[in-house]
C-alpha cells in the first residue's frame, strides 16, 4: 500500500533507490584530504594547506539556469553537472584559488533515477578532470514546485588561495592588454533569451540541424560544456606569468563582470572584430533580431573568460594558449577613465 | 523600449534593483575573517583556524522544501532564511563543527523585490545569531521553471572542528542515554505531506485557526523556525559534558538519521510517551489518518535532534537545557543490536 507521504508526492523509497549508485559515481571525485563517509549530516576536508602563508578560502554558489530545459528537452542529463563544477571553479580561479571541494542539490518535482545518474556522472566527471572533490549533496522531491521532467541544478565550490596571491584586480592598470580566451558556447548564460529566439520564433527543435550551424543539432550547439579555465590559470601561475585581472565573462557579459575586477578609475576597451564571434551567436542575433549592445550584454559572444595583462605577458599567454589548444585572442585594451567595458 | 532579454523573462535591471539593500541587510551577516567586497567573485574567507591542531572542514547543502510554498501563501518571507540558516548549523554541529560561513541561492521565475528582501532579511538574522557569515549568493532569475511567486531557496554552510574533536558516533555504546532536544514544529520536514493532510484534506486555509491548535494560525504553526541547536551544543562543549553522537532530525525521522551516526552492533530504542508528541502533529496524524509509523518516519514529532550520552552526562545535559529553556527529554537507550531506531 502507498504509504501517504508518497501519495502526497515524495517518495522516500525511491530517494533511496536512486542513490544507489552514488558511491560507485563518486570514486573519482575524490581527493585525500576527504574524510568521512558519504551519507554523514556533512562533508569533511581536512583544512591543512602546506606552504600557504596565510590561506584564505575562496567560495561561490551557482546554478545552471534555463539550460537545464534544452538537457531535459534533448534528454541528456550527463553535460549540466560538467557546466556547473565549471562555472563554479571559473568564478573561484579568477581570484587566484585551487578549487578544493564541491556541494551539490538538486531540487525536482518526481526523482528519475536515470535522470539522477546523468547529472552525477557528470559532476563526477567533471570533479575528476578539475580534481575536486565532491563531498556533499542534497536532492529534494518537491511535488508542485517544478513541471514534468524539470529540475534546479545549484552547487558550492570552495578553493583556497594563499592571501598575497589573491587575483582582485587591484593591479589592473591603464596600458594593459586584454586577452580574451575562447568560449565552447553559451556556457550557462542567456539560455532563455537563446530559447524564445530559436525554439519559440525560430520554431526549431532541440534535435534541428540549420546549415549555418553545421554538423551538429542545435540542442547539442546549446548543451557544450562550459570550458573550465582553470588549468589554464594554474598553467601561467606555475610559469610565473604575471596577470593583473582575470573576469569570468557569464550574466551580463563584458559589460557587468569586467567592471567586478577593475579598480577605480580605469576601463577596458574591446575591439570589435579582434575576434570571430561564432555562429551561433551570429545567428541568434540574426533571427532574434537583437542589436549588438544587447547581445553583448546577454551572451559571452565566443570569449569566455578575460585576462587584463602587462605588456610583456601577452605574447606569452597566446603562446601557451596555443599550445594548450585554447582559443586565445587580444581584444582589447585597458584605458583611463571610468571603471567599464566598451565596445569600439 | 523592453530589451529582448527582458522578453524572455530575464529582468537585469531588476536584478540589480532587487540587490541594492543587500549590503544594509548583510551588515550583521559577517565575521572579522571576511575579506573582499560584496559582488566579487568568490567569497573570501580567512583559514586560520588557531588553537587547532588539524583543522577540518565541515560542509552541509540543502534546501528549504515544501515549506516556502507556505511562505509563498502566508506571503510572509523572513523566516525561511531563517530556517536554512539553522537547519545547515545543526548539520554540521552533529559532527562537531562550529559554523563559519554561508553561501544562498534563490532560483525563481520573476524576482519580487519585497519577497527578495524578506528571504535576505531572515538569512542575515539567522547568520548574526550564529555568527556566521554570509559570503556569497546567486539569485537565478529561471522563467518557466517556477511558478508564480515560487522560488527555491538552498544553501551551503562551511564549518571548522579539529580533527579530534570531530564526532561521527564511533563513540556511541550499549547503554548509553538518548536524549531528545525539542522541535519548535515541524523544522523543514514533511511539509509536502502536511499541506496535504491540512489543505487538501481538511480543506483549511493558511491563515484558518483550530480550537485545537490554539491561537495561532495553521500557517503561522508551520511557518516556526527551525530551531538552531548549535548554541547549545556549544554550551555542552564549552563545559566539558561528554557527548558520544548527536543526530539531527530531518527528513526520514528517527529511523533515517539516528543510524547515520551509529557504529555497528548498536541500536537505540525511543520510548513512547516520554515526552509529549506537540498538538500540530497530533492533529495531521487523526486528520490523514496516518500510522504512527508513517508519522515518525515522515515528521520529527517534536524532537528535533538526539543526543546520545554516558549516563554521567545525561542529567547534567536536562539541568542545562532547562537554564537554556530548551525542551529536553530522557527519550530512550542505545542497546545492543542492529544499527537502527525501534520505536518501544
Amino acid at each position: 500500500m502507498p504509504s501517504a507521504y508518497s501519495k502526497s508526492g515524495v517518495n522516500l523509497k525511491l530517494a533511496h533507490s536512486v542513490k544507489s549508485n552514488l558511491p560507485a559515481l563518486l570514486r573519482k571525485a575524490s581527493r585525500p584530504e576527504v574524510l568521512g563517509k558519504i551519507g554523514a549530516f556533512g562533508g569533511l576536508f581536512r583544512a591543512t594547506f602546506k606552504g600557504m602563508k596565510d590561506p584564505v578560502l575562496v567560495s561561490s554558489m551557482d546554478g545552471v539556469g534555463t539550460k537545464l530545459r534544452v538537457a531535459v528537452e534533448m534528454g541528456r542529463h550527463d553535460t549540466v553537472g560538467q557546466d556547473l563544477i565549471n562555472h563554479c571553479c571559473n568564478d573561484i580561479a579568477v581570484m587566484g584559488a585551487e578549487p578544493l571541494f564541491f556541494l551539490d542539490y538538486i531540487g525536482t518535482g518526481k526523482l528519475e533515477k536515470p535522470v539522477f545518474d546523468g547529472i552525477v556522472r557528470g559532476l563526477a566527471q567533471a570533479c575528476g578532470e578539475a580534481n575536486v572533490a565532491l563531498v556533499g549533496g542534497e536532492t529534494a522531491q518537491m511535488p508542485g514546485f517544478y513541471g514534468p521532467g524539470d529540475y534546479d541544478l545549484v552547487g558550492t565550490i570552495v578553493g583556497v588561495v594563499d592571501r598575497k596571491q589573491i587575483l582582485d584586480g587591484s593591479r589592473v592598470r591603464a596600458g594593459d592588454v586584454v586577452i580574451g580566451l575562447a568560449s565552447t558556447g553559451l556556457h550557462t548564460n542567456g539560455y532563455s533569451l537563446a530559447r524564445k529566439v530559436l525554439f519559440d520564433q525560430a520554431k526549431l527543435k532541440a534535435r534541428s540541424k540549420v546549415p549555418e550551424l553545421g554538423r551538429e543539432s542545435v540542442g547539442n550547439l546549446l548543451l557544450k560544456v562550459h570550458r573550465n579555465y582553470t588549468p589554464f590559470l594554474k598553467k601561467l601561475r606555475s610559469k610565473k606569468i604575471e596577470v593583473h585581472g582575470v573576469s569570468h565573462i557569464t550574466g551580463g557579459g563584458f559589460e557587468e563582470n569586467v567592471p567586478r575586477v577593475l579598480p577605480r578609475g580605469v576601463g577596458i576597451q574591446i575591439k570589435r572584430g579582434s575576434w570571430k564571434v561564432p555562429p551561433i551567436f551570429q545567428f541568434i542575433q540574426k533571427r532574434g533580431k537583437i542589436s549588438e549592445a544587447e547581445m553583448f550584454r546577454v551572451f559571452n559572444m565566443g570569449i569566455g573568460m578575460v585576462l587584463m595583462v602587462p605588456r610583456r605577458s601577452a605574447d606569452r599567454i597566446l603562446k601557451e594558449a596555443k599550445k594548450a589548444k585554447l582559443g586565445a585572442f587580444e581584444i582589447g585594451r585597458v584605458v583611463r577613465g571610468e571603471s567599464k567595458a566598451t565596445l569600439i
